[in-house]
């Protein structure tokens, strides 16, 4: 699937509220530590650890991305929208401000480590299966290198896998886990156009959603790798 | 000050206690959707905007990036280590399972945008100042671009610039900001060892906190669009 061919998604509700119980997403904690003799405090939240798989389709000679309505996302660009006023968020009678695509970003495929029972690299031979329709060994993985984000907030460790992926072992339209909710629309971007989604390289003067960071350590990646030889 | 000069750090406390009342820095929020007649839930924060600032000496032909405590990363290092118990850390009675180098990140310099009254390019000047020792006009900041990262939590929006500096603008050590309690070392990183820190280019085959995925980025933007020049 393309992504024009994408139909048009509609989002009728969009009402935020403060988090007030414990969450299994969002777990806050304060840190109380003396380094080097002088006391101080620091918030931050564990998350958990992730896989992200650059996928490449040597038949299409196509990136294989995926995009998706982040809520994180879409609140951020309503209060970029209206000045920061989350209080108008927070009403059931308030219609979302902004269309369902300013929800959307374009991402690696990537995906959460909650299952014990498997190694990284059978996680995320399923998750490009789940959401890009691919199937691929777990030890045909290439192993790019593990690192951290978000590290003054809660710093989980990420392990960034390469995928050689070709039409025939295509085995669904992807999309992700529709039990969970997931709708996840798959993207092959040309990687002769690869420059376009690039920060500082002529392209993406356009909207912030199409360029979250880790898609462009991804493509950057892809491009200083494993561009000359594609 | 190179990387090899800094003295060791002491780390004689690190607690940690579940963050209870409001917090400045976690904003815990539930969004609640309905996407495409779906209804969902997502539980997201908000977190500060924030400038990056990718800082090339060209008379020592170096990146000038920070090391500093990060005490998330001190914290999931802990956890990796002792098998995911955080309990063993709640304790006062205890003391610090690792050294501080364990929760040492480097990365490009950076800071929060939290003052209304300036520009983006302002802040990022302060930044230079107050964690490199550089003195930068703000307006001879070149923008790469602007990117979110943490799209599933926070979604927060980076700005990126890039700032070329001379040994003849640099007017003081750095360090951050001491009143806030910042201790920050600056690490001037020859860039013909560049490939020493970057995932999947032979380097970084050791510790994750060398590579923040946000540095990644920085190092390889700057490859690609400068070292040819440098």
């Amino acid at each position: 699937m393309s992504s024009d061919s994408a139909p048009k998604q509609l989002l009728t509700k969009f009402v935020v509220s403060p988090l007030t119980g414990p969450s299994p997403y969002i777990k806050p904690y304060c840190v109380d530590f003396v380094l080097d003799g002088v006391n101080r405090k620091w918030h931050c939240m564990r998350n958990h650890d992730a896989v992200v798989i650059i996928v490449y389709n040597t038949d299409r000679k196509a990136l294989v991305l995926v995009r998706q309505f982040r809520p994180a996302t879409y609140l951020q660009r309503c209060l970029e929208t209206n000045g920061g006023k989350l209080e108008s968020l927070m009403s059931v009678e308030t219609a979302p401000p902004l269309p369902a695509e300013a929800g959307d970003v374009l991402e690696a495929c990537a995906g959460i480590v909650d299952k014990p029972d498997k190694s990284l690299a059978e996680i995320a031979a399923e998750e490009v299966l789940e959401e890009c329709g691919y199937r691929v060994e777990p030890d045909k993985l290439e192993l790019v290198g593990c690192c951290r984000s978000g590290v003054g907030v809660s710093s989980a460790k990420q392990t960034i896998y390469y995928a050689e992926v070709s039409d025939s072992v295509q085995v669904s339209e992807g999309g992700g886990n529709a039990a969970e909710g997931e709708r996840i629309e798959v993207v092959h971007w040309p990687v002769d156009q690869i420059d376009q989604l690039l920060l500082g390289s002529g392209g993406t003067s356009g909207s912030c959603n199409e360029i979250y960071i880790g898609l462009q350590f991804c493509l950057l990646w892809f491009k200083v790798n494993k561009m000359q030889s594609s």
